[in-house]
């Protein structure tokens, strides 16, 4: 098979795929697009075009390196009968330990001493507290979303897990259709939105949603930046519905300079670095691997198939 | 009996305490000193000073609503009788957080993200690092090494603790005494001190010590100050044995304007706040009045008696 990788691993990681594949013919060519005899594109999936999927390729199979795809023409490619894979659960590690470490540095105080260092001024900030016994609210909650509850509960956080089923989520307290998420952010010290970007997620935290916060707790966005409107957050933040937002993802990235939310003080933005790690690449390409030997031996069960329905 | 409180708790609680124990009469006075009739001093220790335990003394029991002992007149303690309880134990879950969050956000690279959010800039800082699969070391694991431990190994940390018996260490991995320290400091991530001041920790910790840690691990002090040589430190940290240093307790404390730890780029100064909580005196005063009923009732197992010669 012609395997076309639009990404450059690094030439060991290059060379070990063709030494473990040798049947195969592999391009690593960034900014490449695939050819007729293409069949198989790996791919960080922005550069995925509807122009790309015309009708005169080979194309059966688009393994993404990363979890969101929602910027691929997910229609076309479901019309086209193209197979997504993507790399869902990869982040798992590196984003839970983002996660806590944000939640962690906010109650105990730590910005305040990182700014008391540099201003080289020995003073007690007020304000610590204790995480423990408090309550966290995962919106979303998949494979980082159970890691992050797996995570919370040995701090001894009690989690509630919200999804669109009410599907129970391991190591949460209990778990929530989406219609009773509500009453359960009334009491939330901690609320953390994990969801993807699909139709039905766009804009599906309201400002309601947020007045309904009466704990003053911290707001975190990890999943997509379009779940909740920006002038919604702004007016969150603006009004101490909630105490702090932590926020990774936006919805436009790079966060434009006009942006309020630069201006506001109760906001880290995290340049959607979360899932940042040494070892991303060589776990993409592990699920990749092991799809490929599933793939050649015509099994239909590849790992983190995507629903082109669902988007996710 | 004549309880001599030398620091101030909030009105609600002097209230309660005098309410369950109407057989006692309190005084709750800082600056106070006791007087002949003073049956048991409730205090912070650092006002505990040798002239204030003359023979005319009725004191049988000082309560110490910290951990901390060290400044106490232990000798003249030990030589008139006098019992000391302390609060070890109830700075176990803010430090454990407070030390759990230091090491994520280093690790996730939470300052610069931080700085970067002020300088209002989109811009991925380099260097985020994963938690998981790293090693720990630390050194005197009383209480809150124990939660450490148990809290880092739910990250996926291999921890080893040292003391001086070698007596295993909840959650540890293993444990070593201290006369094989060097070795396990030599593939150390992440080195943690917990040593109590005493004649025998002072300085235990030499430039051979910190030379041997050939990992670059982030060095952390949250036990007492004196345990390294601040000139040790300062050489550990321009020579880049250690990748950064996190302090929490100091030889001097303020830490002096002209410390040379204020001028680099890789500490954090931690002014002594790692066991701030809002529920800090409510606790120490749970296990004080537990003492009290013991003491009434002539019982001689009194919870967290210092051993005054051991001085913790």
């Amino acid at each position: 098979m012609n395997i076309l990788f639009t990404f450059e691993p690094k030439p060991t990681i290059q060379q070990g795929l063709q030494e473990q594949n040798p049947q195969h013919d592999f391009v690593f060519q960034k900014g490449q697009k695939p050819t007729t005899s293409t069949d198989v594109w790996v791919t960080y999936g922005e550069d995925v075009k509807e122009s790309d999927l015309d009708e005169k390729h080979n194309l059966k199979w688009i393994s993404v390196a990363s979890a969101g795809i929602e910027k691929m023409p997910l229609e076309k490619l479901s019309e086209k009968g193209i197979v997504v894979t993507n790399a869902r659960g990869i982040h798992k590690t590196p984003m839970a330990e983002s996660i806590l470490g944000h939640i962690l540095a906010l109650y105990r105080n730590l910005p305040a001493i990182y700014q008391l260092t540099v201003e080289k001024e020995w003073r007690r900030p007020k304000g610590s507290r204790e995480l423990k016994g408090s309550k966290a609210v995962i919106i979303g909650p998949g494979a980082i979303g159970e890691e992050v509850a797996r995570l919370l509960s040995a701090f001894g956080v009690t989690v509630v897990g919200c999804n669109r089923s009410g599907r129970e989520v391991d190591s949460a307290h209990k778990t929530v259709p989406f219609q009773n998420l509500v009453e359960e952010l009334e009491d939330a010290d901690i609320v953390l939105s994990l969801l993807p970007s699909t139709a039905d997620t766009k804009h599906a935290l309201t400002k309601s949603h947020f007045k309904a916060m009466k704990a003053n707790p911290i707001f975190m966005n990890f999943g997509r930046g379009d779940v909740a409107d920006e002038a919604v957050l702004v007016e969150a933040l603006e009004n101490g519905w909630i105490r702090h937002a932590v926020l990774d993802v936006f919805e436009i990235e790079p966060l434009p300079k006009e942006s309020p939310l630069w201006s506001q003080d109760n906001v880290t933005i995290s340049p959607h670095v979360s899932s940042h790690s040494d070892y991303y690449v060589e776990r993409a390409l592990e699920i990749f691997s092991r799809n490929l030997i599933k793939w050649e031996q015509g099994e239909s069960d590849l790992e983190n198939q995507v629903d082109l329905k669902l988007g996710y």
